[in-house]
């Protein structure tokens, strides 16, 4: 036992909560106790077990009763644009070109770094209000506008940066790109930003996709991220036009996938966004070569189809959830993805094998992909993922005595299931509470809506951007 | 203009609020004013033309300013099993034949009139936060129960009553009842409760599904429906095995459709749920009759398949939306499922043409379907699903200034696909608020989540329902 006087500063003990811990054994605590010393969990267990010994230190500790509720390792958002937070609903029920070409790509090159700034926090305030503690940024406009935001709002982030070097149709601004010029200002904003914030922010390489990327570009981000041992995240197989190109292009017998392996492309750092068009040799390529995968099922139903979870899953490969960014879901909850990743992988067996399978893809997997496998994908199970002593103090509490939740009777599946927005009361983030009883601690959420609302109407004007009406606006 | 005595008791005036009339000629008000008295809509339009026809009344009647939300007819969900609720979580995970046998039948047989009663209190709760202002009961236990909490919460419904007269594996109370008392049964809900509770609730016939019906009790429903001027609520084609066990019993070439077209079941009263497994012949059989379809999203890709709802849409049937019941879903929110409706069915199009189609099933058509056409698939379409003179002030009121729908570009689509229960802000059916400022008016909301948990776990005792444990529960 450590000293009274560091205690003093900075224990919490959370107890009288179910805790649903994720760990190895599975363990589950009816009536569980936590405690949390500066950003670490110090001690779990039984709350008859853990609360005598932490006795003696009842004037220095902050001792929360929380009966009733249900603790969960934070969850972690494997793929999502922050920056695109601003789009939301600029491309509904449009063409992928038009998505592309008219919507997005004027959108995002027109950004500032002031609009990166808000749309991170305004996306943040989303995330923490999913029980988001941590997130993989898809690759976004302005390292500097998203790290001042999630220094801000108390969030953990793997930031990326939107690159591409190569292509046709892209903006003028981007078009000037060198690939030199591309891996250089990913290597500054790695100088810059990594594991500032309390550590909070690591900085990664982004590519966006295949038809964007130079193999140069390709081989020196490999290099450059093992270099800095860190990760790279990229779109990998979203579309069958994808795969033809690449195979009429480098010769191939699919698609991304097997090219990306006949480069020496895949490793374990990188983190695979998608993944939808890939066969059964390729799923193997990704196994053997530790790549992550982050599924995004609203996002994939929307513009992309199936992926092959399951079988991904049962290669070994560590599928995690995305929401994907506003313009392609347009809900930014992990809460709602999980429920969306059940339903739809269940359905998907009627397109695979002809039948649904309401087996397929069972609550306690769904939980593991948003946490456990979450916390592999970015590269930081070490530290999280999992509510266990010595890892960092990342818990969602659940308050599940409300009309979207009642009955319980069976927690795992009632998280999966049952759980809304609504349902996540409080977020702490690094032993920090980044939201508390419904409340976000850090930001002035009116002030982000009102800035927010006004950045996107002038994004949306300077970049040209007009939407049809659907009804006869009077 | 009416004498002002009249008016001055019950007169409300909306107005500064979008209005998504949902009327024929697609209008929407951005600065509009809907003007209420008693149980109907008395004027609709501009802000600027409504109130000064209404300013002389200015001392006898409610003004509300409504300047930033917006009002959409309330929506309706035509598939949900509300005796069902207190079952929410007791069959995730589990195969079909688990799921009916080993779990609904045994709680459906064993609840109890105030087990109903409950159920639909809660259910209820759930679907006015979700902005339900009318729903269609797939078929339930108690229907003395189920008015009661209807006639109490303040709702509109359509009642009807689980009713079954064959089958393999039902539960003793079930097996024993006759197809005379089956159908005794459903006239006598019909006397007694139809049309009371100031005309919100209805009473239906239903029927189960064709496995746990004799054609006997097909036809004497049909006509007892026609004579009542009533509707039929059945779940129809579900599942491959139906269609198959149709065909082999029956001598039909396809499922349970062309079976149902044989016997001259098809009528315009119908409200056939799911219609999942059904062939294009079938589906003209569906339209030419004038058959409604109850599409539910997300049990579809839990439990059955995906339906051709495009397809359906396209040969004019009028497909609206359902939750269907809480241990299908879990989640009873209408809210959600057009969220879903639409994600799914652009998926959809990889399984039925081999790639998506981000521009299937827009957002207009999936408003119109939780609204205008849950109007006609309950039969009510004279009084509801649209904002116009001379029809029921059912009314949702939404508040898109939160983190989950800003910024709003295009206020349909951010209704489908941004929208979550929390903008949902009041509700108003029949001419009466029954959720303001997100407070239920007309039920004391954690009595009825305190009781209905404990009659929840007594009626899975009662039951014999136990569910395996998917952890280390300590």
């Amino acid at each position: 036992m450590e000293g009274g006087t560091k205690e003093s500063k900075s224990v919490t003990v959370l107890h009288g909560a179910t805790i649903i811990t994720m760990d190895e054994q599975k363990r589950v605590f009816k009536n569980g106790a936590i405690v949390i010393e500066q950003d670490r969990i110090k001690a779990i267990g039984q709350s008859h077990h853990i609360l005598p010994q932490f006795s003696h230190l009842s004037d220095h500790y902050h001792l929360i009763d929380l009966t009733g509720h249900i603790l969960l390792p934070g969850l972690i958002n494997t793929h999502v644009h922050t920056s695109q937070q601003l789009g939301r609903g600029i491309a509904d029920d449009v063409d992928l070109m038009t998505w592309l070409h008219h919507r997005i790509w004027p959108y995002e090159s027109n950004m500032s770094e002031h609009d990166s700034y808000l749309s991170t926090l305004l996306c943040g305030i989303e995330l923490i209000r999913s029980g988001v503690t941590c997130f993989a940024e898809a690759g976004g406009q302005h390292i500097s506008g998203m790290a001042k935001a999630i220094e801000l709002l108390g969030l953990r982030a793997c930031l990326a940066q939107s690159t591409m070097d190569s292509g046709h149709g892209l903006p003028a601004s981007w078009a000037a790109r060198t690939t030199q010029e591309c891996l250089q200002s990913q290597k500054d904003n790695y100088e810059k930003y990594h594991n500032t914030a309390q550590g909070r922010i690591r900085v990664w390489f982004g590519i966006r996709q295949i038809m964007n990327s130079t193999e140069r570009l390709l081989l020196d981000t490999r290099d450059a991220a093992r270099q800095l041992k860190t990760g790279i995240h990229m779109h990998v197989a979203e579309i069958p036009y994808e795969n033809q190109l690449v195979m009429d292009v480098h010769k191939v017998n699919h698609g991304t996938v097997t090219y990306l392996e006949k480069i020496d492309f895949l490793q374990n750092n990188l983190l695979a966004a998608h993944s939808v068009w890939v066969d059964n040799n390729e799923i193997s390529l990704l196994s053997r070569a530790g790549v992550k995968v982050s599924h995004c099922p609203a996002a994939a139903m929307r513009m992309l189809g199936f992926a092959p979870v399951r079988e991904m899953l049962d290669a070994g490969i560590s599928v995690s959830l995305g929401t994907d960014g506003a313009p392609s879901n347009n809900r930014m909850s992990i809460v709602d993805e999980m429920y969306l990743a059940s339903l739809i992988n269940k359905g998907r067996e009627v397109y695979a094998n002809g039948t649904t399978d309401p087996t397929a893809l069972p609550a306690e997997t769904i939980l593991k992909m948003a946490t456990v496998n979450g916390a592999k994908s970015v590269l930081w199970d070490d530290e999280l993922g999992s509510l266990e002593v010595g890892k960092k103090a990342d818990i969602v509490v659940v308050n599940p005595s409300s009309w979207s939740m009642v009955p319980v009777h069976d927690c795992i599946s009632s998280i999966v299931y049952c759980m809304r927005t609504e349902n996540v009361d409080s977020v702490m983030c690094n032993g920090v509470w980044i939201m508390k009883n419904k409340k976000l601690i850090n930001v002035d959420e009116e002030e982000v809506i009102l800035k927010a609302k006004q950045a996107s109407y002038e994004l949306l004007k300077r970049a040209g951007i007009t939407l049809p009406t659907r009804m006869n606006v009077i």
